[in-house]
């Protein structure tokens, strides 16, 4: 959907492909119809989790769409699969993690299913300048950043579209029949000049949020966690839902993940905004030293004035993605806001904790290698 | 294509959907920007078969497109495939194996592979009213129907598009990349409204054009036997095919097929104006002896006046379909407008022929059902 509220300074533009200006996220949320996350649901999520996980505390995930009636339903009993995904173009950078390690919390704290789906056919149709050779060499990179943050083995099954059609086509097809092209033009801005794969992709899209319950023959409710901006696909995706005899999916929303770039932004396509998995902890650190930060133009405003976190690329980082404990957090803020820590040595610190990450996390990937088929769907899932 | 050419007392439409009014084939040829069969190239057809099959002589299959082209490469050592289907949403009647009766006579004259696609996927999404599988029962009667006829076992390959999603869906991608909305809009007469399946289906329907090809990653030319409805498809399969680096796949277009009503209609939608091939004797004995004909209104008058043979459905079943030999039908013909011929005493004969022809194929679909499986494709093709 093309959102194109004005909020006082810049047009805001949210859709599955384009998130730019600056974000009112309370106002997204009326605009999509979504619900804000109260602290009842919060705290039923920590219940079963054993603790609040920081990105939920810290409001990254923010918003949801029946995530109380998938809890309600799973108090009385029903289990529900969580359902989640990458479009394999380029390489992952750290932000695209958050979702994921979310997604892990969610998947421990209910011992839940999870379904990955990547989308090389997506990838493939949107971007004209890549075989499927290249998106698969994509893919299988980020496969192994998945498979790194430790997700259950028995309980995960990464979705590859394409090697995967055979277990999607049925449902997609059941899907499809029942969306338009009127519809997902209003819905995504499709024009008439746009492939008619791509145009066919949202039923891929929503397919594996009904596949286990076409699997198992029974309904079975799935919980999405993803970033507000793939809201529209879940939309329409709710809609069909009704009309296939289906549970109608539930989400859970992050708002966008914050990147080194002006107003945070973290982009692949400007390779300077984020750290990728793969970065050597050198490139981490000289991508984090040229940041743009909240600080002052020079030494002495700074150390007078102070700096503004709240517009901080390095602090947003430290805060929602290396997810630095809350003590150390507030007191950074404060450090900043008084002008007791300067720009310097706050990138410093958060390069050393990155190149720790960094470190940690390529290994781990290494040993993916060995795990990936267990990963992989097999044509009857579970 | 919606081609609404007026012949002087009709509309004319001719889709892949829909088939309208008097044809004036040579117009649909001019329109279509397709060649006329020449006689150098039906006798170079009939070189290599041994015979010249009454279809091609009675004109039957009438257009091309790059047959020469098909058969001079043949010539110089490099042989091609044969590519038909049918859409499973009723049963099969006689008019259809016309089409599947000449694709055996191409298999056995160049030795070819034939790929033989079932649209499942296409018929689901185009009939709100039925299942996947109700669709999945035609199917499977209409398979029986395909194997009765004899194709070469070793050389056959029924595809099955849901099932067999997985060896369609690359090269489907890889077509649907290179076509838009517009252009289905265009050729297919395609509106918003429809849905973003059968948008799509038209990269399902190129993909078996260029399987061979693409499982042999080398350049396997094909030619497709079909009524001249389904050309909209090829003309979209043949642009893309250059865009793609495969080779433009050639076709062999036959005429509509006359059957038992008005003006030669035969339609699956009108039951009374088709012989089924599960239909039994007595039935279809019932049908022809309800036949529109070419006859007078009184046995007067025919005796006087003569009938037309050459607008008679029951003439045409007896020329075009059940394959009279070529004595017997001048003979017929000459008999009938000389008034030599009741429409009663025609009718008797063609039913006599049907029903032999029936026991013969219904004991054939039989045994067909021992065979199916080895005719089914399998992952990697042949």
């Amino acid at each position: 959907m093309k959102s194109t509220l004005r909020n006082g300074k810049d047009e805001m533009v949210v859709t599955p492909w384009e998130v730019m200006g600056e974000i009112d996220y309370d106002r997204l949320s009326r605009e999509f119809g979504t619900h804000i996350i109260t602290d009842e649901l919060l705290q039923r999520i920590a219940k079963k989790a054993g603790y609040i996980h920081p990105l939920l505390k810290r409001g990254l995930f923010f918003s949801h769409r029946d995530l109380d009636v998938i809890l309600d339903e799973y108090d009385h009993g029903k289990p529900f699969v969580l359902y989640t995904g990458r479009g394999p173009s380029g390489p992952v950078h750290l932000g695209h993690l958050v979702t994921w390690i979310f997604t892990k919390y969610l998947q421990d704290a209910f011992n839940a299913k999870l379904y990955f789906q990547m989308t090389d056919d997506e990838k493939f149709l949107i971007n004209p300048k890549y075989t499927l050779t290249e998106i698969h060499n994509f893919m299988y990179e980020n496969i192994l950043d998945v498979i790194a943050l430790g997700f259950n083995k028995e309980k995960t099954k990464i979705i590859t579209d394409v090697k995967n059609i055979g277990s999607l086509y049925e449902v997609a097809l059941k899907v499809a029949r029942k969306v338009n092209f009127s519809t997902v033009k209003a819905v995504f801005g499709f024009k008439e000049s746009d492939n008619i794969g791509i145009i066919f992709f949202p039923a891929i899209q929503a397919a594996p949020a009904f596949l286990e319950s076409a699997l198992k023959g029974r309904s079975v409710p799935c919980l999405i966690p993803a970033a507000i901006d793939q809201d529209p696909y879940w939309r329409i995706t709710r809609d069909v839902a009704s009309k296939l005899g289906y549970p109608k999916p539930a989400q859970i929303h992050s708002k966008f993940l914050p990147g080194l770039g002006k107003e945070g932004k973290m982009s692949s396509s400007q390779p300077e905004t984020c750290i990728f998995t793969t970065d050597s902890p050198e490139v981490s650190e000289k991508k984090i030293m040229n940041a743009y930060t909240g600080g002052q133009a020079t030494l002495e405003e700074q150390k007078k004035l102070g700096g503004n976190p709240d517009i901080c690329p390095i602090f947003f980082y430290d805060y929602y993605v290396l997810l630095s404990d809350d003590k150390e957090a507030i007191q950074l803020r404060r450090k900043c806001r008084t002008g007791e820590v300067l720009c310097g040595e706050c990138k410093k610190n958060l390069a050393e904790k990155t190149k720790r990450f960094l470190v940690q996390h390529q290994k781990k990937r290494e040993d993916a290698k060995n795990n990936l088929t267990e990963y992989l769907l097999e044509r009857n899932g579970f």
